[in-house]
């Protein structure tokens, strides 16, 4: 629980409640009957954009889905020329998710949008996105739909399988997207004021600090690379250890020294994938195919680190004699976020009656380092009780997300009207 | 290249060209095109039988599937009550198998039994048994077509399940079998001689000997296992290593312990299949599942190695927090083979102008195993260059295999001889 006896306005706590009831509808529209599974351009895609969509309509956005399949909703400034503050998250999961990552952020910028428009429009437009791909569950690579809209996409990318081997141009054109408008995504940078994002926090630093709210400095540098070792299948009975080129104690060494090298050097290194090949109880795997997620604050300490690991990769391929090849999938740069925007947020927390809060690197990728290439960027994080997410025990309390919905419209209001001229609009 | 300038009979030769053609022609009947996979009760297993079906019918041989779905054909002898000689090997296949693993068995006992039957019947019977499921490739349990001959079948297997959650007893009807009659497959031990089987080495002693045959003095003590490692899914970016619960990297671990133990005891321990759940690159895995098969010379030192694995677990599962569980999914007894079998086939390579054969302890396990509980067994290995088995690159020389038909039908024709009278048949 916080140190700080905190309490939210009674229209916080009516909006949290929504958000919370919402969270639980959204967690039925699901691939696997019994846990949450949303991948990008699937049938489940579909129907959370059109729920979320009425959601918008209801509180007054005029929405449409953009030609990457991220879910818009708008209002209008009062000023006619005023640029637009962004808000959002993804309603994309991982497979077998919790019910807030991404989804809750979404939600909370509706209400927000809702609250501080009841009394009129705000100087400056905002639009909520709900962006259709994050998390790369479905290809591999992550921030699809956050790229369409920062207008980084690229071409390269169509021909990526999931793991049917549908291609992601197939999985456009099945979804009814045209591949050839997917720059139609892309936001005009100078009409942008920035962009805001609500998001649970996926560790256990703000619990262990006590604050409900955290404010993001910077967002973690991040790659991502996909791994074949590749040894000799041969018969697990006859052939002697001198012999064997075995892919998956090449692979599980290598698993190993990523985590040795990256708690050496404090940074975050995960496997998260294996699969062997042939796979049979009596055969020495000939095949072992994973990946490498790797995380730090600042690129040129990760890129140290991954010279590391690859150093690793080749003394354990020429000892074994099996090949350990990787190939990088994704990389993306750290993104810091901009003064401006984390003094607003920071001005919303105080509001709530919360400590002043603890600054946070973000250690988890979000929408916001895609458009933090074209844009400012600003987070805000919610308490995560023992930092569970990308698992079905993933919680955040009714009570924070009441306290980040009157921190937040504190924020939003600060940075509209610095970009406009209108009523002061928080109710 | 065998030291020894062995030479084969033309008889023999020729056979050995017809038992290569057979290898080539039963390749093509496969699960998946341009590779060799061919499971217990799946339609390829009906094509196969159907196809060897005819060349015994061709050779004389009498057929019947049994309640086990193992393909049956036999010649009875001039002695109205004399016992049965078995010979025999399987048809089913590893994933992306090679061609001769069990097929040149089946196929060297038919092209025998033709030969020697060829002036007339030999004193006594001679069953041809093509065993439907040696590899447990499907089911994950090995010997499910011998162990129905050998009469110790486990009601506890109907429950196992295929990779689609076919169950066996499912699959049996699906195949057109009785579950409920799987017990009239059962040979009556006191009408048996004993079981001869051919087979190839699948390691590469007897390519080292310089010698294309040899005679097995036991098969080995094998036990498989099915290990799951339980600990959380947590987000890959968020989670500090010292909140994780890695169950890919306590698997890893635990397959590395397995490689270790083994060799610094002389067994031969393999991990050949490995999942991880969720599978996805930014998430923790929160499950591994992987098994473990070993083997040794001898049931005791075997177990001690078992025991030591175990320890290595538990101590792995204390420090990541992970929970380690094997489940025992198959246990065979070392099998010794009868020194009349071993005679019989020793008296049959000298015959060939080979060097006495050097006696084989086999690391692979074989149907003779089963037929092991309940008659004398005996084993007749070929030559495998490099040792190389399950794997498309599996191959035997036509030459070895004539020095084998040879050598094998002077055993037939002694044990027959010494188990009935009639006229002398090596042709």
């Amino acid at each position: 629980m916080s140190a700080v006896s905190a309490v939210a306005t009674d229209r916080a706590q009516a909006d949290a409640a929504v958000v919370v009831a919402w969270c639980d509808e959204l967690a039925d529209i699901t691939a696997e009957p019994g846990r949450i599974t949303r991948v990008y351009l699937s049938p489940e895609h579909a129907r959370v954009n059109a729920v979320v969509g009425g959601w918008m309509r209801d509180a007054g956005l005029r929405t449409w889905q953009d030609a990457a399949g991220n879910l818009h909703g708008r209002v209008d400034g009062s000023t006619a020329d005023a640029r637009t503050l962004l808000l959002g998250s993804h309603l994309d999961t991982v497979v077998d998710a919790g019910r807030y990552d991404g989804i809750v952020g979404v939600l909370m910028a509706i209400r927000t949008v809702a609250r501080l428009t009841a009394a009129g429009p705000l100087p400056s437009a905002v639009e909520v996105i709900a962006f259709s791909d994050e998390e790369g569950t479905r290809f591999g690579k992550a921030l699809l739909g956050s790229s369409a809209v920062a207008g980084v996409w690229d071409d390269g990318w169509w021909d990526l399988e999931d793991g049917d081997g549908t291609t992601l141009r197939r999985a456009f054109t099945d979804f009814g997207l045209d591949p050839e408008s997917v720059g139609t995504a892309a936001a005009d940078p100078s009409t942008l004021i920035g962009y805001l994002e609500a998001h649970i926090e996926q560790g256990p630093y703000l619990d262990r600090a006590g604050q409900a709210l955290g404010v993001v400095t910077s967002i973690a540098s991040a790659r991502r690379f996909s791994v074949e070792a590749v040894g000799e299948a041969r018969h697990a009975g006859g052939t002697p250890y001198e012999r064997r080129h075995d892919a998956l104690l090449a692979a599980a060494e290598a698993a190993l020294a990523v985590e040795g090298i990256c708690r050496a050097s404090q940074h975050i290194g995960t496997v998260g994938t294996m699969t062997v090949e042939p796979g049979a109880v009596n055969v020495v795997p000939g095949l072992a195919r994973f990946s490498v997620d790797l995380r730090g604050e600042f690129d040129e300490g990760r890129d140290r680190v991954w010279d590391a690991i690859t150093a690793a990769f080749d003394e354990i391929a020429v000892r074994r004699g099996v090949a350990v090849e990787p190939t990088e999938v994704h990389r993306a740069p750290a993104v810091f976020c901009a003064p401006a925007l984390m003094d607003a947020l920071r001005t919303g927390i105080v509001s709530t009656g919360e400590a002043a809060p603890p600054a946070l690197f973000s250690r988890a990728g979000h929408d916001a380092m895609s458009l933090g290439l074209v844009t400012d960027v600003g987070m805000l994080f919610l308490r995560n009780p023992d930092g569970i997410s990308h698992h079905p025990d993933e919680f955040v309390a009714e009570a924070d997300i009441a306290l980040g919905l009157d921190a937040l419209a504190v924020a939003v209001r600060t940075l509209t009207e610095r970009h406009g001229t209108g009523p002061d609009g928080v109710s």
